[in-house]
């Protein structure tokens, strides 16, 4: 009975062993960027390092994106608004003469960018407010179930970072939270960020339009209103963290300038701290850009990373693969 | 060997049905409130029960003042502003003349309620606002430290409710998610609702004011704008919900009519709900008010909850100990 005993505890201890020895970041290549992340990870989570950080401290906070999901050619957010005019011009015959309507139903992006800020905010707003908190999460899962992207044929939310997935689980295995703080809007992610990245509307912050409680058919609804309510990028990240977390994050991970007071907020925590940036350097398996970008800009925050010796990926160099379906058809 | 393992599997039954059945209520007598709470947490944690809800969607919301912790004579935020103004006194000797500051510092309750709305945000601004949400952080804890409830000379948190206390546990072993959501001050509530409550700051939704990313002393700091941001009350309790949770709740315990929409919303959606109103009846041992208090009015929301079918908490009546200080005297 004894020597079953040995075995069995024998066992365990290899088994143990051999699952801490598995690569939890498989599609990320050996080297500086990598260790980075995995040598913070283990510090934070070991009890007897001074850098230890207890579990409900972990909180890691993510741009979505350029940093979770692509954004060229242009924000997937902006995609959906533009399928969302050309779906509901049949009932708006004035748009064919009417900018910025006329722009999108012709694909005419000179005339576009010509209607501005103003010009995006009414395209906006016609898509995103109105209906009910309900039916705007049926409008963009159905648009999310259907439109492709135009590059790779392939829905969007197939256009996630597969080493960034890795990421989530990873951080997650070792007990940190992990919440989206992203520019985009947060009812526009909430109904997908469970089944595509493992995070639950809960621990999703974004840019808000103002929401209002009503009585429809003698049932309270919650409507979303013309109005902005909230910008979740820039200052505004830290704002949108404080609110819906209430703690500083130990760990942020962006790709883009609108993440930069993100960054500089988790570095100034008294801890240890992780600031990763996301650099774009691959046109091939992806998109090469940075400073002179319209979408997803890289300028600033590039010099400050280097300046504070933060994280920088290089695509390129730092990812065995870029999304899921690049290992499917390998 | 037999026998052992006979006899250890035997004690692991007995334990197991034994903790089972253990009171997780004590403080709660035996009758139709309490049943109705543990029937719904039975069904709807039961997988054979139609009733059944994922762990995910088990979503709790808790009012705070009145509902958690006591609100008499005034909301404790309330006794925290006077007592701040008070203490910010000497360095403006301009107060000793000018409203509403001269009635706090009088203790006034004329004047003070004469001052109206214009005068209560003046108070709450200038206690509230100007400084970083770290410094707010070390006010509100180092108030909570050294002041003492008029009636009980008790510190205020020690003035929550055990049953509630108790509830709050229960859910929680239940697989539920359990939220604070108030009409108080976010930040007022988030430095001590872990230690009193067991609740995280990130399950923490209420009122709040603008704050702005600033640089002082080259570290961005978090500063409180002496502006409302949102008032998390009434019909925004359902607004702060969804921006906060991104869920419907299914269970939501109120104590007034600022209550009614968080319940109503709740009432409304799909699958199994429970919905509580916390009824003051108890002037003994706490306070006895409702639809003629100017603090906690509760009127509408108690004859929605009779026409609903809602549970009615009568403290009186299904409470065995209000407060957590009367067993350790008994």
């Amino acid at each position: 009975m004894k020597k079953f005993i040995y075995i069995f505890l024998l066992l365990t201890f290899v088994l143990a062993c051999n699952s801490r020895a598995e690569n939890p970041l498989p599609s990320w290549n050996d080297g500086p960027t990598k260790q980075s992340i995995v040598t913070f990870v283990e510090q934070v989570t070991d009890p007897k390092s001074e850098s230890y950080v207890k579990p409900e401290e972990r909180i890691a906070v993510f741009d979505n994106d350029g940093t979770l999901w692509a954004e060229q050619p242009i924000y997937f957010q902006l995609a959906f608004v533009a399928d969302r005019i050309k779906e509901l011009a049949p009932s708006h015959p004035e748009w064919k003469g009417q900018q910025p309507y006329k722009a999108v139903l012709e694909n005419d992006k000179e005339a576009l960018a010509a209607s501005g800020y103003d010009g995006l905010l009414e395209l906006l707003m016609t898509t995103h407010s109105g209906m009910t908190q309900a039916e705007f999460k049926e409008i963009v899962t159905q648009w999310l179930a259907t439109a492709k992207h135009p590059r790779f044929n392939r829905p969007y939310t197939e256009l996630v970072y597969q080493p960034m997935l890795e990421l989530l689980t990873y951080l997650r295995a070792n007990g940190f939270k992990t919440y989206i703080v992203s520019g985009g809007g947060i009812e526009f992610m909430r109904p997908w960020t469970q089944k595509v990245y493992g995070i639950p509307p809960e621990q999703v912050v974004g840019s808000s339009i103002k929401t209002e409680l009503e009585i429809r058919n003698s049932k309270p609804v919650l409507v979303r209103k013309s109005e902005i309510d909230f910008i979740d990028d820039k200052e505004g990240k830290p704002v949108g963290i404080n609110s819906h977390i209430g703690r500083r994050p130990i760990a942020a991970f962006g790709n883009s300038d609108g993440d930069l007071q993100m960054l500089q907020w988790t570095d100034a925590g008294e801890g240890p701290s992780l600031m990763v940036l996301v650099h774009h350097t691959d046109a091939k398996r992806e998109w090469a850009y940075d400073k002179d970008s319209h979408i997803g800009r890289l300028d600033k925050a590039l010099v400050e990373a280097n300046k504070n010796g933060w994280t920088v990926v290089d695509i390129k160099e730092d990812w065995k693969v870029v999304f899921p379906f690049e290992s499917k058809t390998e």
